[in-house]
């Protein structure tokens, strides 16, 4: 994959301000842990499909500053130490990263990147790693939802003149072919990532015509046997599909097929059952009828129960942006601090019990039962634990604690990879073919209650006794601290 | 600025199959004019800020096939003849351009760019203009409406991590700072726009420390006049506001000042107003107060009708991603084909009568009072056609024609200027300080009750009788045409 530049500045300047003051302290080379995770699931889903990992896998291994970077940063108020700029001129990523493969079903408060480094590197990525998987994932599990409505239905990115931006366009359309969708309209998806890629023709070539039937004639002249025609530029019932049929009908007489017809604006369910009589009536049964217009996963599960008769589904502006909630709101956190050899766990405290970080290096493994082949729940560990698969597991909901179940006669499946050691990639990227088909696989891993759109069942995601345990300890700790350094607090907080 | 791949197959895949079907029909180099505009407002809002521009110039400039391009198109199963593959080779945009000028305010369904050349080069350059003007356009406007809420309080997009990927992170930054904010956290921003940059630490610096105090200690030894001590780690009024003071009063007595605190989470009015109580109690009556945390013009405003003492904002993920309407619809229309040497003016027809084109090529005039100085109306007009400011025009409303209005004592100012002419830039690029005080001069030009937040007044955008007599008589054209082919309708359509 090709080298991009400016990838060292795309970060938030607090990253490297930090930076600096960890090297004007003498502790930038001190080593931490960080997660990359995120609380709560997007759309009222029931599970998140997580991707972006070869992307930020393209990040860390072309991470690095330009001459040009350099001098900017030079010329920052700040007036940075030159021998400061000169290590940042060597940078490179040396740390150690585990994750979950992409295309697997994740949950809120798991970690979907653990990374361990040095404070300076593991500040500089924060950014763009949670830019890069929070919208990946986002995009798949949108694109998760409509697949799911979709059945066997084929399914279309249509986003790029929608989407936020260049990059978004390509990562979005590579987002959703991974959880399910067949093709994209975007062509540098397709050259970048091998998408099949899709798409006839718009309004402007039938208006680019004296007359529709004279445009179709000339559209289906260059592809004889693929054209899918757009019938509602004038009005789709009285002129588009009868015109559609009349040249569907040439086509056939000269031994050619009319592959499909387009429907672009109006009631789609009406429309698309009278298309789809009006073209069986004229022999056009196998013309397909492909369908777009502000598509998403409620317009596609009313028309389908309507009985809309549609073969192909276009969808673009709610998928490419995540139109109902366009950002995963993914965090990266502190978890642990390196002090002589030995990792201490950090906590970060919130008000809100759920937003209280999980402390400590950790390992998540997906709790699979051995008779049903269905996941009981994710737990995570200290990192390294192993789980006895000969045991019987009592898991308890960690805020909740009194809902607790046992579970014999399981597997234990780690969910986190090594990714990098040392800086250095230790993964092979597997193709989007094979993502594809982890997460087909990985859905066969849930009850249905968890996979359905509205109002799904909650996962569990547990904390093994000892995990538990260190985070209340810690809690405990701090408080205990503010309390002793302000005996009097100041009312409410 | 930089020349960058991918720019030709930054698209959708019907542009290039009606490219290949027009070459095969002999069509190719017909010459035609699209109008790219958008149809509705976004957010409620009374007006857009137009940007996006100088992007699309960047593109258009640039726009050429690689030769992996070609390879990826010679591969496709279309099976595209070598000839016109090798017309794909050499080429080069040979169009003409009008446009706005970024930070001119604009209204629904007036052309925003202005397109004549041939129809291949046409089709092509139609998703990515969309897509850059579309996405900076929305960005801007939500920018506008926060700054008209937040006054001379300093504006502050921390988007980066929630943007939807890489790109949307510094044009975003870009669109925000041209509607009004005064910096960004991106450093890529700053470094490709000249965007100030701002930002100091976060909850992973406090937690690197054994403790908040010693944390502030080594921050502010690096920074001493310039520091903003994040004070929510742990418990802000407990523990981080007093911390913060204790460090504030050392670095005063050594001559320096504690530059601001920041509040990221929990009741930014209740504590902004007691942080704000115990530095002034403190004498650090010059630490300024920062605020962030899921910030939009929404909270804002109640935040400051509350009396919350802020004194600067971070926005985030609701501006960067336009949280509440993630896309603008921007549309691009053919409006007329040349035959001959003559424009004949096409129309798209639809049953909703607000998405009907107005077909021609068109000028745009705002309409301003000579006495106050502020803008009556926009008005369209066939292309070139002058507006006689001697005279009384009068203006009416092109759906409900029965609203009416004259006007007299006006100036007719043109809102689209010359940008490509054959394909060559003719426009200078204003700089991004320039286009910051175009929208500051343009909001001038209109009555607060266009401008206000909520239920603004729709600002009248008309059309010259002579183009709505044109568009009419194009309609009934059309329909006349279906009627003649297809006696017996289909009943609904």
């Amino acid at each position: 994959m090709q080298t991009q530049e400016g990838w060292a500045l795309h970060t938030d300047k607090y990253q490297i301000t930090m930076m600096y003051a960890h090297w004007k302290n003498g502790t930038h080379l001190q080593r931490r842990a960080f997660d990359l995770y995120f609380r709560k699931l997007p759309f009222g889903n029931g599970f998140a499909v997580f991707a972006g990992l070869e992307r930020a896998i393209q990040y860390l291994d072309n991470l690095k500053f330009s001459a040009e970077d350099i001098q900017y940063l030079a010329d920052q108020p700040e007036r940075f130490d030159p021998a400061f700029l000169d290590l940042l001129r060597n940078f490179r990523f040396t740390g150690n990263v585990q994750g979950m493969r992409e295309g697997t079903v994740v949950f809120p408060n798991e970690p979907l990147l653990r990374l361990e480094g040095n404070v300076l590197e593991l500040q500089l990525v924060e950014t763009a790693l949670l830019n890069f998987i929070g919208y990946q994932t986002l995009i798949a599990t949108k694109a998760a939802r409509i697949k799911s409505v979709a059945g066997n239905d084929t399914l279309l990115e249509f986003g790029t003149r929608r989407a936020q931006e260049k990059d978004a366009a390509i990562w979005g359309a590579r987002a959703a072919y991974l959880a399910g969708f067949d093709g994209t309209s975007n062509l540098r998806a397709g050259e970048l990532f091998g998408i099949p890629v899709s798409g006839t023709h718009s309004h402007a070539w039938v208006q680019d015509f004296d007359s529709e039937l004279e445009a179709f004639r000339a559209f289906v002249k260059a592809y004889p046997d693929d054209s899918v025609l757009l019938v509602d530029t004038y009005d789709t019932l009285r002129s588009g599909v009868p015109h559609a049929i009349q040249v569907g009908l040439e086509l056939k007489e000269q031994g050619h097929r009319l592959a499909g017809i387009r429907l672009d604006s109006g009631d789609l369910s009406y429309l698309s059952k009278e298309a789809r009589r009006m073209l069986d009536e004229a022999g056009l049964t196998d013309t397909r009828i492909v369908a777009s217009s502000d598509l998403d996963e409620h317009t596609l599960l009313n028309l389908k129960s309507q009985g809309a008769q549609v073969d192909a589904w276009g969808v673009g502006t709610r998928l490419i942006t995540a139109y109902d909630q366009p950002a995963l709101g993914a965090v990266y956190k502190l978890v642990a601090r390196d002090q002589n050899g030995e990792w201490i766990p950090s906590i970060k405290i919130s008000s809100n019990p759920e937003k209280v970080t999980t402390p400590g290096l950790k390992s998540v493994y997906r709790i699979i039962d051995r008779r049903t082949h269905k996941a009981r729940a994710d737990l995570i560990t200290p990192a390294g634990q192993q789980v006895d698969e000969g045991k019987t597991l009592t898991l308890f909901h960690p805020v909740h604690t009194y809902r607790k179940k046992k579970v014999r006669h399981f597997r234990a499946v780690p969910l986190l990879e090594p990714i990098f050691e040392k800086g250095k990639r230790v993964y092979e990227l597997p193709t989007l073919e094979e993502i594809k088909a982890h997460y087909q696989k990985q859905r066969t891993l849930f009850w249905e209650e968890y996979l359905r759109l509205l109002n799904p069942e909650e996962f569990p995601v547990d904390l093994t006794d000892e995990l538990w345990e260190t985070k209340q300890n810690l809690i405990r700790k701090i408080y205990q601290q503010i309390r002793t350094e302000n005996g009097n607090g100041n009312g409410k907080s």
